[in-house]
C-alpha cells in the first residue's frame, strides 16, 4: 500500500498510541479534581503543556489545547473578533484559507464584520502590497494559512509579521496545520499572535490540537464553562489525547532533523517522474512550497476517476482537501489561483510524510504512469 | 482504592480502549477522503452513528458528534440562540446548570440576549409554575440540566416538555451528561429538541460526546468549516474516539439493565451508614435524585480537608463539580438551594458507577467514619 494522503490525515505513530493507552489507563482522574489522583493527572497535563511549549519555543502559558485544527481556527478568528470588536470590526484573510478559517470569516460577515479576502497569484501567493493596502485602522486581525493544504504554497509569514510590527492593534493569526514539522515558523520572535496546529496531521490522534495565543492577547472562548485552559477553552481535558499529540509532535520534529532532505528528494523525484507524463500541469509552485505536497492536473482525466483507478493498485491520493472533497465543485483554492474550472476538476493531491520511502516513490510513479495510460486508452477507444 | 468521583470522570472500559486502539490503527484514513480507505472509515462512522442512534432511540440524522459535554452545551445554547435570533432573544435556564451552560448563557447576555435563571427549591428542583410564568413569546430556548452534577437532583423534564408542547417556537435543550445510563430520558417522543451527552462520564474516552438535535431544528455551528456532521460541526471526525464512546454507551446501557438495583442499594446503604454519623447534612434529596450521587456536608470539617484525609486511605471523592473545584467560592448550586455559605464549604460529593461494589461501600463507610472522627479529635485538641 502507498498512502499519499497525509495532508488529509496521517497514520498515528505506534508510540503516540502507546502513550494514549497508558495515560487513559493510569491517569484517568480529572485534572481538576483536588484529590491525589486528580493532582497526578494535573501534573502530567502540566508536563505535556511544558513539553509542547518547549518544542514550539513558546511559553507554556500561551498554549490552549483544543479538539483540532478546525476548532483552533474558529477559536482564533471568532474569539479575537468577539473580544476586540470595540477596537474594530475589520479582518483580513486570503481567498485560499482552509474551510474552517474561511467559513468562520463568512459567519462573522453575517454578524456585521467586514472581511477582506486577499487574492493570490497563480502560484497561490498573496501580495504584500495588497495586504498593506487592505490594512485599516479598524483591522483587528490578519489571519493567514502558512502552508496551503491543497497546493502547498508557503505564504511569506515573516514579511507579513514585519509589516504588522508597528500596528499593535492588528493581531496576526497563522493557520500552521499543514506547516508544522515540515516548514519552519518562528513563534519565538513574538510577532505572531496566534497559531493553530492539529494533532492528526503529524501522526498524533484525531480530536487533538492546540492554539498558541501569545501572552497579552485575550479571546472570547468558543466553549465557555469550567476554568480549564485559563478560562479560554472549557471542558475536561483530553489528557490521553494531549499527551499522545505532544509525543507525536516530538517525534515529528526529530524526524524533521533527520529526514527533511529525504522528503525533499522524494518530492523532486516525483516531480521529475510526473513531468515525463504528457498533459500534466503542476499547481504546486516549484519554489516556495512545502516538501510534502504536490498538486497536479492530469489532462482529460477527472480527478475522481484517477483516484479510484489508483486505489485499485492500493495507491491512495486525494482530490483537493478532505474537508471539502465531497462537494462537486472545483477547488476554491485552484480557482483563486486562476486555474480553469475544467483543469481544477482534474486536480489531485499527493501528500507525503517522513514515513514515505524511496521505494514507495518509485513504485508510485510506475503505477501512476500505467494507470494514466490505461485510462486514456479506455477513453480513446 | 475506592474511586467515588465518577461524576468528575470515569475510568475507561478496557473494551472501549480496545476499540479506540483498533480503529486508530486500522481505520486511520479521513472519512472525507473519497478513496477506499476513506470509504471504510466513513462506513465505520456511519455504523457508529447508527448504533448511537439506536441506543438513544433517535434517528442517526439527529446526532452530532462533539468533543464533549462542554462543547455540546455551548453548541446547543449558542448555536440555537444565534440561528433563531430573529425569532426572539429570550432564553430560560436554571440557577443550577453546569458551568458550560451557565457561562454560555452569560456570554449571550453580553450579546443582547435576555436570560431568565429559574431558582430552585431546597431540594434543587425548579418549579413548573415559575417556568410557565417565565415563558414569553420571544422565548426561543429552554435549557435545563436533567440530573444536577453536584447534588443529583432530577428535574421534571417530561413535565417541562409537556408544558412546551403547544409552543413550537420555544425549543427545549436538556443537559443529559450526568443522567445518561443512570436516569431514563425519553428522546423518542420528539418533545426534546436538543440533548447533550459526554463520553467520559460513562467510561468512554475523554474528548468525546454527542449532541442530539431533533430533525427540523437548525443551529449555527460553533466550529464552522468542512461539511462534517451535516455542516453543523466541522473538523476531521475523531473516529477512534467516536467508536469507543459508542462502545462504552452500549456497555453502560447493558449494565443499566443488570446493575440498576445494585447501584440503588449501594446508595441507600451509604445514606444509611452516613446518617449514623453526627453532624451530616444531606444535600441530595431523598426522592427524585440520581442513583449515583450523594452530596453531604460534614459539620465542622472543610471539604478540602476531608477530601485529603480520605485520599490518605486511597478513597477519592470530590468537592463540588470538577470543572469549578479549584475556585475558592462555595458551590453556586448549593447556594441556589439555600444552603448556607459555611455549610456549602463543607460539602463533598460521592459519585458511584456500575462498577462500584458492595465491599467498596462497606469499606468506604468504615474509612469515612474513622477519618471524620480523627479529624474532629484533632480539631478539638
Amino acid at each position: 500500500m502507498i498512502y499519499f494522503d497525509n495532508s488529509a490525515t496521517t497514520k498515528p505513530y505506534p508510540e503516540a498510541l502507546d502513550t494514549f493507552l497508558k495515560v487513559a489507563q493510569n491517569y484517568y482522574a480529572n485534572p481538576s479534581s483536588i484529590h491525589r489522583l486528580g493532582s497526578q493527572s494535573e501534573e502530567l497535563l502540566k508536563r505535556s503543556r511544558q513539553q509542547a511549549a518547549n518544542l514550539l519555543q513558546v511559553s507554556d502559558k500561551d498554549i490552549i489545547f483544543t479538539s483540532g485544527g478546525s476548532e483552533g481556527n474558529n477559536l482564533a478568528i471568532k474569539g479575537i473578533a468577539n473580544y476586540y470588536k470595540d477596537r474594530g470590526k475589520h479582518i483580513i484573510t486570503t481567498e485560499i484559507e482552509h474551510a474552517s478559517s474561511y467559513l468562520a470569516c463568512k459567519q462573522l460577515e453575517k454578524e456585521g464584520y467586514e472581511v477582506t479576502y486577499l487574492p493570490v497569484d497563480n502560484e497561490g501567493k498573496i501580495s504584500l502590497d495588497q495586504l498593506k493596502q487592505a490594512l485599516r485602522k479598524d483591522t483587528i486581525l490578519v489571519s493567514i494559512i502558512h502552508v496551503n493544504n491543497e497546493v502547498g504554497t508557503i505564504q511569506p509569514i515573516s514579511e507579513v509579521a514585519a509589516l504588522l510590527q508597528d500596528k499593535p492593534t492588528t493581531l496576526l493569526h497563522v493557520d500552521h496545520v499543514q506547516g508544522v514539522g515540515k516548514v519552519p515558523l518562528d513563534l519565538s520572535q513574538g510577532n505572531i499572535d496566534l497559531c493553530t496546529i492539529s494533532g492528526h496531521k503529524f501522526h498524533g490522534p484525531k480530536g487533538t490540537g492546540l492554539l498558541f495565543v501569545r501572552h497579552g492577547v485575550t479571546l472570547s472562548p468558543l466553549i465557555a464553562g469550567g476554568s480549564q485552559e485559563q478560562n479560554r477553552r472549557a471542558g475536561t481535558e483530553n489528557l490521553p489525547g494531549i499527551a499522545a499529540m505532544v509525543k507525536a509532535l516530538r517525534i515529528t520534529l526529530e524526524l524533521k532533523e533527520t529526514h527533511s532532505r529525504e522528503l525533499k528528494r522524494h518530492k523532486e523525484k516525483l516531480i521529475q517522474g510526473l513531468s515525463s507524463i504528457e498533459g500534466i500541469t503542476f499547481h504546486t509552485p516549484k519554489n516556495g512550497s512545502a516538501p510534502h505536497i504536490i498538486n497536479i492536473s492530469v489532462k482529460g482525466l477527472k480527478a475522481e476517476v484517477l483516484v479510484h483507478a489508483l486505489e485499485e493498485k492500493e495507491v491512495y491520493v486525494s482530490t483537493k482537501s478532505a474537508c471539502s472533497s465531497k462537494d462537486q465543485q472545483a477547488s476554491r483554492i485552484l480557482l483563486a489561483m486562476g486555474v480553469s474550472d475544467s483543469d481544477a476538476k482534474q486536480a489531485i493531491r499527493l501528500s507525503l510524510s517522513y514515513q514515505t520511502t524511496a521505494e514507495e516513490v518509485e513504485q508510485f510513479l510506475k503505477i501512476f504512469k500505467t494507470q494514466v495510460e490505461d485510462l486514456r486508452q479506455v477513453m480513446r477507444s
